[in-house]
């Protein structure tokens, strides 16, 4: 299972971020990408402020784009992330389409990103976008996939969840910032894999330091034992990581963390 | 609140195992030590084949000499795990004594370490040992603290549940070894510790290579952050860390991961 990485470049113009993914997701086929992984909120800055601006229904002109691109390049497509619009209510949400451009599954963001650091201004996902709820998987030749957007990537027990819904991968697109991201980017990753004995992949935009946000992005790829099978930088950059499925199975048997895990109290 | 890691030298010899406890025991009261933390199996070898010869029960000969060892240096002992026996049924269990002597925990290891890593012997600890059940808390003048041994650590939603019961430090008795170690030791220390915003201390026996069992050591604690704050190398050696509890609040007050926490499916 080939899965391509695809740290892109983002600016404030629409247009060139769908841009510059058509022309990732086609270097991604050339490259023999079973599965094509876009950054969170790949199509506009990540700024609440302006998040509406950019919002777009799903079935709608931006979703079409990203539907054909899937088609025409015969591959999986995790489609980053965008502002989705419902009615009166925004999702950060991501879209899968299968390599004949049918959506096969839709990720909001559960665990919206509210925090308040030290020296930095608050930065509150919730004043812009409603949360999504549940877990979020997907089905492929390959195997399962689970899918979730950053910050719910903290949450120990969703990844858990996601697993014991059959996920053999879990997909994350993401932006980490410069404070978090090199305390817990790579923490996180490798933990969720080697708790899960499942494949973890983590894709983020590249570091503009001319933008509000700055993207910690360093893309990952971790295996089911938590090693570190890939790590990008901070430039734009695409990277193809191959996941051997076999690897699965192996270290389940070795040490099966699954039949020895136990029922405790509901999390309510 | 003044923590002593003892990584102690283990071998067959209980007589010995118990002095070096107690020598160890006293140093850290020296060094001002509130809570001293001895290793998984600190007073026989890791070896299920002959937990049963170092079997006592609660209250006999061994947990009055650890008992006694808390009230003469007045500091809270968590007495790493031992083999305990009641009826015909033995337990992998750590007793927690206050500074007058009595027990104020008692934790039976609740997952236990059953593996088969290629190119190795398989690994049995549920060939000698029952599981305890449920999580484990005790309460000082400085937090409520949760206890586990070794192998819990794998299961995020052990650690999780402790916390949500209100434990702002773990301990963990453990004992990797020279596979698990490397791989796991630091991240799941660490992981335990972001995703939980709490301290976690973790000690170990020392490293013997002629002993059955290869320990990692490498004892261990680890900030709310995610940061180590002392991490020990593989010989015998004992370690004071002091853990600033005012940092729970401000950890928790940027990034506040328990109210972003939803509801799930139990875990059954």
């Amino acid at each position: 299972m080939h899965v391509a990485l695809l740290q892109t470049a983002v600016c404030a113009d629409e247009t060139t971020n769908m841009r510059t993914a058509a022309s990732c997701i086609r270097w991604a086929a050339q490259q023999g990408a079973d599965i094509a992984v876009l950054p969170e909120m790949f199509c506009c800055p990540y700024d609440p402020s302006i998040f509406a601006q950019y919002a777009q229904p799903q079935g709608g002109k931006r979703w079409q784009q990203l539907s054909a691109l899937a088609r025409a390049h015969n591959l999986y497509l995790v489609a980053g992330s965008v502002p989705e619009c419902e009615g009166e209510h925004l999702y950060n949400t991501s879209f899968v389409f299968a390599p004949d451009g049918a959506q096969i599954a839709r990720h909001r963001k559960a665990h919206l990103f509210d925090v308040a650091f030290e020296g930095k201004p608050a930065f509150r996902e919730s004043d812009s976008f409603c949360p999504g709820h549940g877990i979020t998987t997907f089905d492929t030749p390959f195997c399962r996939c689970g899918l979730m957007i950053c910050y719910d990537i903290r949450f120990p027990e969703y990844a858990l969840e996601t697993a014991e819904a059959g996920a053999d991968v879990i997909f994350v697109p993401a932006c980490f910032n410069q404070r978090t991201g090199p305390a817990h980017w790579e923490l996180l990753f490798r933990a969720r894999a080697a708790d899960n004995q499942i494949f973890m992949a983590g894709v983020s935009s590249a570091l503009d330091w001319q933008a509000t946000y700055h993207s910690y992005a360093h893309s990952i790829a971790v295996s089911p034992w938590g090693d570190v099978l890939a790590q990008l930088g901070t430039r734009p950059e695409n990277h193809i990581v191959s996941f051997d499925l076999s690897r699965l199975a192996a270290v389940r048997r070795q040490m099966p963390l699954a039949s020895h895990r136990k029922s405790y109290q509901n999390h309510t």
